[in-house]
């Protein structure tokens, strides 16, 4: 019904995350309607992006160079690597802007369900850092859902017998939370953790 | 913090209607995580869209040929013509498929608040179409909103010396609709457009 070149146009947009489509056929219009303004201003940014775009040979993250800039950087410290699931939980860290270590993006977590297993992740990677590099501390911040959990249980198996300093993320009510709305697993937990104040 | 290029990406996207910074984020991580498989088809196609796709000269149509192929149908009935606000409502038509004539494409409606004024419609273009042309029905099937409704008494107003049947889409309760849910208007409209049945 609608031309091809359209429809394979919305096809491909619909399988961008988060966009049904409904969403699909909104943005291709806007795309067409205004090819001058619209369409090719981000055709020629993600021309760009592909050729300038990298993975972080070391750490892997997304960057326009390898290793990337925080890889790179010496005023960060290059003894303490940040473990966590994905680039997008880089970028909050760094938006937040407190931590001056490095990172290591495992690129999901294991689970059963969708497939993923250890060696799908950049896990391998990680022990070579860690032998051929001087690391003092490796901090977990996984998720804490199930699949989470289990990933950062299996990665400290692994760190064992390295003789490194492992530490997780704290647990507990989150900063703002009220007790009352909290569930079950959250409460019992902050309860266990609790801190002496005097 | 990003890189330069993934900024840019990413503020790109986030024009898109419907999106926000936090889907562009998420759409251009996806992009660029596996750009071979994900970024590359879709610069791809949206190349190709650019250089095969067109406006019909005739009905404002987007099309891989001007004029577009329902305007060179002559299997549809070019004396029919039905005005629409957009190309999605000419999708929705055709989808539904029981529409079997012509379409003229208005790109809007006429709005003070987003300053979208008579000579910004595609109207001039129509009242040409209906000199040259052939035709023996206009089917206003515009929005039912206040814009809508102006648009279309302009349309009538520009139309009414042309000598020519100009219709308008039934109003009144919608399929499926439970009449103690309407609104007000909705239902006073189909009070004074009842139909006599016995």
């Amino acid at each position: 019904m609608n031309a091809t070149e359209i429809n394979k146009l919305i096809n491909e947009i619909s399988k961008l995350p988060g966009l049904g489509r409904k969403s699909a056929q909104r943005i291709s219009l806007y795309l067409l309607k205004n090819k001058e303004k619209n369409l090719l201003p981000l055709v020629q940014i993600m021309t760009e992006a592909n050729h300038k775009i990298a993975n972080c040979e070391i750490c892997g993250n997304i960057d326009m160079v390898s290793p990337c800039s925080i890889c790179q950087n010496l005023k960060r410290d290059q003894q303490t690597i940040c473990i966590i699931e994905d680039i997008s939980d880089l970028w909050t860290l760094e938006r937040i802007g407190f931590y001056k270590g490095t990172y290591h993006v495992l690129g999901g977590t294991l689970s059963a369900i969708n497939g993923i297993g250890i060696d799908d992740l950049n896990i391998n990677k990680l022990i070579q850092r860690i032998k051929s590099q001087n690391v003092k501390e490796i901090i977990l911040a996984l998720s804490t859902t199930i699949e989470g959990q289990t990933t950062s249980h299996v990665i400290v198996d692994k760190l064992e017998s390295l003789n490194i300093e492992v530490t997780r993320l704290a647990q507990g009510i989150p900063i703002g939370g009220e007790v009352h709305y909290l569930d079950e697993n959250t409460l019992s937990t902050a309860f266990q953790s609790r801190k002496k104040i005097i």
